[in-house]
């Protein structure tokens, strides 16, 4: 499972707050925290103005690029601010993300051509947004990986978002998540398949159980990757139980050894 | 979902104990509450020696009966004791089970055709015990079906159980049990498929996070019973959850009905 760490994002307020005071220590914090807990890449989300994100974004990923070799996932609609963080990384990077929209294709897409980065692509655009069938997200991703191929990209490059929408505005909410997976998986086997997954809960009661069981589904029919936050030791534990459960473990091994090391399960006393 | 409550089992120490003193108001207070925690079918297995059993089935489904409505899972390989209950139940029964095995088939599916009953149905014979393949279990299946279909049962009555081995005894058994519950939905799309579901975690650490995040797979790949403690309330929030993901939940109203009603989620206050 390639875990994106979430959490070094400058829409969340102490994140936005320590951007503004140049607070390194927190961002290496949330970095060394999110590494250790099992991270593939890290999302780095400044959220500053357009102005202000080329600066930022490029503090922030030599900051946190001063504690950790984990590769950067550098989260943008801004060409400005991405390119100044492909210029400093170490590390092969992520794109997050192109989608159907005219100002991504135009403006994001070069920029992971340019630089052969990993790349995210999300199933909506500017004329339907996100698409209400899997049909219809199926049409936007065969555009997007069609023009990533095109442009020098491999499929294992890349990571399709195939959306997930609130289940308490849509009752078929979750299958057509589903379905935009398996449609994935069987027609570009080497793509990986991602996504942010607390969207599903919205409005609901016990958030943190629907998020899990939903997390158990889509790993079921071929998510392979998540974007989110990997110090919540009981979405961890899930992961694991559910790549074990999909017989990608061998022998139990990587979830035994997480509960030996107090990575899930009780935490460890102090 | 179609949930048979577990907890009347002769072979648990607390209801062995209270099969022997006739304790009526134990094995009562164990329907009831299995009964008002959402079960469809409670099951009823005296798990005493053969001589006994049917003077102990008979006992227990009348003592059942006396306060509750939900129709039994009446458990045993012992035809006498089936025969027993079977002649004392007033809502339409199930039995629990035929396998390949031919005791069973010509001990127990006999009984299943005069009493024109709901089947339990183990993916298992004599021949190989627990086939290691979902083709071996599907030949297993087929024949079963085919002897209980020509018998006069319908599809609809058939309760396929496609069986669950350790996943600290083979990397594949999760993915064997997924295979046989696929094939199953699609070869007979008018069976049930229930299975009791905790072996699948026996000899690990966490096994109630591997039982919920096992649950909410097989649910996703078409299982529409199972077998368990219908008390155990984050379970029951899974299954529930589980149903919801899988759009079987219009308006999210049976998930929202449960907590608000206090069976899932945090437990009301006293």
């Amino acid at each position: 499972m390639i875990i994106i760490g979430e959490k070094i994002n400058g829409t969340r307020k102490a994140v936005a707050q320590a951007i503004r005071d140049r607070d390194a220590a927190f961002i290496k914090d949330l970095a060394k925290s999110q590494a250790e807990a099992g991270s593939s890449y890290l999302d780095v989300n400044a959220g500053t103005a357009p102005e202000r994100e080329p600066d930022d974004m490029a503090w922030l990923v030599t900051t946190i690029q001063e504690v950790c070799d984990t590769p950067l996932c550098l989260d943008s609609a801004n060409p400005a601010a991405l390119r100044a963080g492909l210029e400093l990384v170490t590390h092969p990077p992520m794109i997050n993300s192109v989608s159907g929209e005219k100002p991504r294709i135009e403006g994001v897409l070069p920029l992971a051509l340019e630089f052969k980065t990993n790349l995210i692509l999300l199933a909506l655009d500017d004329e339907t947004g996100i698409p209400n069938s899997s049909e219809g997200r199926m049409k936007i991703v065969d555009r997007l990986v069609g023009l990533s191929k095109d442009g020098g990209l491999l499929e294992s490059q890349l990571f399709v978002d195939p959306l997930v929408t609130a289940i308490s505005t849509g009752t078929e909410n979750a299958m057509i998540t589903y379905d935009t997976i398996r449609s994935v998986r069987e027609k570009y086997p080497e793509c990986h398949i991602t996504s942010g997954l607390s969207n599903i809960s919205f409005g609901m009661p016990l958030r943190p159980l629907i998020n899990q069981t939903f997390m158990a589904m889509c790993v079921q029919v071929g998510m392979d990757s998540a974007i989110l936050n990997p110090n919540d030791r009981n979405l961890r534990a899930v992961l694991l139980a559910s790549e074990m459960l999909m017989g990608k473990d061998r022998f139990c091994q990587n979830f035994s050894r997480a509960v030996r090391s107090g990575k899930i399960g009780d935490p460890p006393q102090k």
